[in-house]
């Protein structure tokens, strides 16, 4: 072990010879002796000793709390669609956690292989780290608090992909939407109910056979027309890339990477076939830099059609089942033919087929050409969909350099957060998942992920009205808010509901379109400062009762979210941890606010109803322009609601939301504060970038709930 | 549609000429000119318009909360081990439910085959009902509240089994136990910590090829002696029983079935043939009188040999797979051999074993002989399970009339809680399982099943320390409380856990015991008063806020409990519907009180702890005698704890706990009144049957928590 101090903050302890992930970016260090900081390494991995009080945050996208203790997890990139409790692996191997108790530290494990964590499963005061080889990087991250932990973590990772403004208004997807027709009938009804889109979403149906950068032009006749046409009408089409390519002579994509070696080989040097989407097919040597260019600028065939934003799917990699294998379980099938067959014989039998799925044989069994070294692909799966994305943003980079596009992955690892944002995969219509996407969130957030959100009403199984509705209620505040659904799944579009259902969630939508303004400065906000968009509680309050709340988060600086996720409920315990000011909405004409004392208590909640807690002493941003495209919203004027006890601060952040500029400086910032100075409040707003003056409506609350309007012009 | 008056509160609807399912005894009415009640039979069945605040109570055992409203279920029998929230059907059939709100009222439908219970899942104001075929009896029940339909409900099912007192006791069990060491090991490690034991299960590891009435000799070497060995030190061990039959020459059960013709025949009148544990096994009819009587007499092979207890298992039937169908999966999969397989082939392949499993074509393809009528077995698949238990019963009353044998079952159908229990199947250790478990229990209970409970610390899948302790916490209050686990699983039982855990789990099994006193009282009320031993509150509270509650139950006449279901929890919110006293306990030396005011609140418990609510003007009854077995229980002293505003009443009961001379009247009962008299108390205890003197133990207190110490004597 050698020890290399990054900062102040972080040491990093290198263990044999690993190789370079890039999911760290500020990896170097002076080296120095130290010894391995709150761990233990024993034989059976790297100990911690837990306290009773201790929990652990972090870990990313796994199910489980938002305090992951008692469970255990096996870092390893995997397609399950199964998201149950038992559950250790999913699409993400994210290895970051945050030990809080008497002791609080940050630990990132940077590998591509399997590391498993127990975090006092099979011991309940044993956090046990398990490292499946011996050459990688482990560093230590302390910091003042679990918050400025995580910012030291983000630092050293750098700065987290930034999403086009646009990709925070609703998207409609479904696997399935096979022509032009379906997608001009989805429009169609979003216009009839009156609710807005931005985004329709392209599941596999509109490959040609799917093959990647392909369109089937018979469901697609003039797809670069389609896109126009949709462009118009302000809608952007995002069709999904997938990481297999299908094998097949003449196939551009096919060819060129036969010649060039592109593809990953199996250990006979013959690239390696595995069966997914489009049959059999190659996979793409995302690890392999020459490949990762030549894939990256393939968008390019969709960005010419006005393509401008991609969903990266299925790379984990997801593997139905390799040849070989196939062919193994067809003899070993053949071979019980006609015999006696035992019961266990039956069961082996049964399962020939299941157990070909993502086969840890068939992930030892190709490998990529790494700088000219071969590296069998377990040892670095983690960092497969990491570096697909990449390359497409690179590619995407290449393309049209101060562009943002929209891009995020199934798959993926810390680094991987720098070039795209993830969805949480194919979860199910369960209200459970409900409680899921929220507790998932802090955790991705820690790992660099802000652009992120899940499939609102499920992929999997048939939603109800109601599940969709307390679905999108909590999706209302994440980035990404997407209604996605399985092949052959109830309908769970806005407008497939009964009259009432469909105008709550036209009330819900419509409500996002007012927040954008606040949720698009938070997003940045998190991103630029590396803070989270979504924190559990005890990242900013120190009570222990706090520490309890695993159905709650902040929301940035100013808020508090406490969405509703059970069945038939009317209502919620909600924990307030010092007095709030609590929004309820059944719409945007139709908003009534209550001063929440803190401690515990019940909220009731009609199924029409959003509530939307401000923190004390600070502010909400909306904008009731009733936009049903994001670039519709009017950013001129904001209605500001002030929670004031002493002094209220809020900063409002905003760019042009399309380039790079921001980077530049070329932003909108407005310092608002306002002081409580008895009985009258003093406001003070300090602008910097405004292109037009701004004008805010300002409702000031106190915290007996009295309110004060004032209008303020900045310039 | 026929009409016919069963009672002043329950009408009897006749459609086409149903087949007797005997799931209910009192059937007979005049009849009557009367339109169908409540419901609506239009083309897509029998219809109820949902108002917005109905509620459905019922359906038995089923996943999702003790409100159905909502969700959709198919009740057909079925065995599936993913009890996921999207599941319509698990092992019972029961088709009884309430609608609570403006209407209030009680279905039945009395019918074997598949029925549909669309409760406002496709369209949320729509109750719907479809049944699978023309001929049925559907029962409208009502009532002067809910709990009341319910009585009138089950008056005319008739009495719920009643299971022996030591029943009531804990049982161990495990799949996996496969010797006569194993159990040893069991008992000895129970002895080792203290903890108390009634039982040992054993599942199918203990017979020879997994032949039904058989003992593997290699394995038990003297099972009489080794039976005998274990009643002596105060265990029962409980054999499994399955539903199929070993094919095999030779073996007597396969040899007389086939003989007398006792099993189901296929279209062609041979005896149909289905794979479950054994390999190739025929299923008793036991919808044939004469088939079930002789399988129910079968038992008479474990019942010599000392035995006094067994579950019924695998009768929904479930079926691995058929031979006919399994030959043509073979063929089809060589079909596929060495041509192209394309990926939607590929599915429909790698299902090929997976939909063998339990399918409709097989329950289609055999017949039951029921007085000398063949019927198809998927029109009375619902009363297989059933039956087979109603042989047991009548089988074991044959053998020993008086006995009280312990006898539960997987699958089920109103009619069979006559003649046993059931258990809840094969659940994982989730915590949202424990949820489940509680959610569960009011429907079955409504549906005549009071002996219940579930496969504590989860069957499938893992468990941890904290999951068994949560979940012990919740079974301390269900009739049947059993550890029970899968192959392959890791170790669960009470002392595999750290000294911390083996001592919270110790003393929740001391606290079991403690509690029986007062368990089989409400448990035998429940059973001789048609009562539920488990209510939603709403059943005793008509509050607004009481329909709301998901997670917690009434506990017969006095109790309410709130057990935790969450994962690192240090304790939970809790409605109280009215004031209350607080139990809680760290062991049976460490019992704390507080007073708890009506309304919302958090309760903080320790993951030791385990909170008992006594009702306003009610009591507990416990014995502190340390019993390791139920027998042990000294029921001579009794502490009893009132909680009293004006006049508290308890009826104890107990009876010999081994026979049915309860039914002769041969029972103790205690009338116990506690009048608060200004200051004083007025205690009144009526008797009778006693047979010795017993000492009570009051603690009284009042509800400003102070407290008043009283012994009486009632002879």
């Amino acid at each position: 072990m050698r020890s290399f101090k990054i900062n102040e903050n972080i040491i990093k302890y290198t263990f044999g010879d690993p190789l370079e992930t890039e999911s760290v970016i500020k990896n170097k260090g002076e080296e120095i002796k130290e010894d391995l900081k709150y761990l233990t390494l024993e034989e059976e991995g790297f100990t911690f000793g837990l306290k009773k009080e201790d929990i652990i945050y972090g870990l990313g996208e796994n199910v489980g709390g938002i305090n992951k203790r008692g469970r255990i997890f096996e870092s390893f990139c995997t397609d399950d669609f199964s998201h149950t409790p038992e559950k250790k692996s999913l699409y993400g191997a994210h290895n970051f956690f945050v030990v809080h108790g008497e002791k609080t530290f940050g630990v990132f494990l940077d590998f591509g292989g399997k590391v498993i964590f127990d975090l006092g499963f099979n011991d309940k005061d044993k956090l046990k780290i398990k490292v499946s080889e011996n050459d990688f990087n482990l560093y230590i991250i302390d910091g003042d608090n679990i918050l400025d932990i995580v910012k030291n973590f983000r630092d050293i990772i750098g700065m987290s992909y930034v999403a086009p403004k646009w990709a925070l208004g609703v998207g409609q997807s479904r696997w399935g939407y096979k022509n032009e027709e379906d997608i001009r009938n989805v429009l169609s009804r979003y216009e009839k109910e009156e609710m807005p889109l931005d985004m329709i979403y392209l599941d596999i149906d509109y490959m040609k056979d799917f093959k990647n950068f392909t369109v089937d032009t018979e469901r697609f006749k003039d797809f670069e027309g389609f896109v126009k046409e949709f462009k118009e009408k302000g809608i952007r089409l995002i069709p999904i890339i997938d990481a297999g390519c299908k094998i097949e002579k003449g196939y551009d994509v096919y060819e060129e990477g036969i010649k060039n070696n592109f593809y990953c080989n199996d250990e006979n040097g013959d690239p390696f076939v595995a069966a997914v989407w489009p049959g059999l097919v190659h996979f793409p040597d995302f690890l392999n830099k020459d490949a990762r260019r030549w894939f990256g600028l393939k968008y390019k065939f969709l960005t010419d059609k006005g393509i401008e934003g991609f969903w990266n799917d299925m790379n984990e990699p997801a593997i139905f089942y390799s040849e070989k294998r196939l062919k193994e379980a067809f003899n070993y099938i053949d071979s019980f033919k006609d015999k006696n067959i035992g019961i266990y014989d039956y069961f082996d039998l049964s399962s020939s087929f299941d157990k070909l799925k993502n086969s840890i044989e068939d992930y030892k069994s190709f490998y990529h050409n790494i700088d000219g070294n071969l590296i069998r692909h377990d040892r670095v799966h983690n960092l497969f969909g990491f570096n697909m994305t990449r390359s497409a943003s690179e590619g995407l980079k290449e393309i049209d350099e101060n562009k943002r596009f929209l891009l995020f992955s199934r798959a993926s690892t810390v680094g991987m957060h720098r070039y795209g944002g993830i969805w949480t995969g194919d979860n199910a219509s369960w209200f459970e998942h409900i409680k899921l996407n929220l507790q998932m969130m802090p955790g991705i957030n820690m790992c660099g992920f802000i652009f992120t959100g899940a499939d609102t009403g499920g992929f999997g199984s048939n939603a109800n009205e109601e599940l969709v509705i307390r679905w999108s209620a909590l999706s209302l505040f994440t980035p990404l808010f997407r209604n996605h659904a399985a092949l052959g799944t109830r309908n769970q579009e806005p407008y497939s509901f009964s009259k009432e259902g469909r105008e709550t969630l036209k009330n819900i939508l419509d409500l996002r379109y007012a927040l954008i303004p606040h949720l698009y400065s938070e997003y940045m906000k998190s991103i630029l400062n590396n803070d989270m968009y979504f924190k559990p509680l005890a990242f900013e309050y120190n009570d222990d009762f706090s520490k309890r709340v695993e159905d709650q988060l902040l929301l940035g600086d100013s808020l508090m979210i406490a969405p509703v996720y059970e069945e038939n409920a009317k209502g919620r315990y909600v924990y307030i941890p010092e007095d709030m000011l609590l929004l309820k909405a059944n719409s945007l004409e139709n908003i009534e606010f209550e001063v929440c004392k803190k401690g515990v208590s019940y909220m009731d909640l009609e199924l029409n109803e959003v509530p939307i807690f401000i923190r004390k002493n600070k502010m909400l941003v909306i904008n009731n322009s009733n936009a049903k495209r994001v670039e519709e919203i009017d950013e001129d004027t904001l209605d500001v609601f002030a929670f004031v006890d002493n002094k209220a601060i809020y900063t409002y952040y905003n760019d042009d939301g399309i380039t790079n500029d921001f980077k530049e400086g070329k932003f909108e910032k407005i310092d608002i504060v306002i002081e409580n100075d008895k009985e009258n409040y003093k406001i003070e707003a300090k602008s910097i970038g405004l292109k037009k003056e701004k004008k805010l409506n300002l409702t000031i609350f106190n915290l007996d709930g009295s309110r004060v309007e004032k209008k303020i012009t900045i310039s």
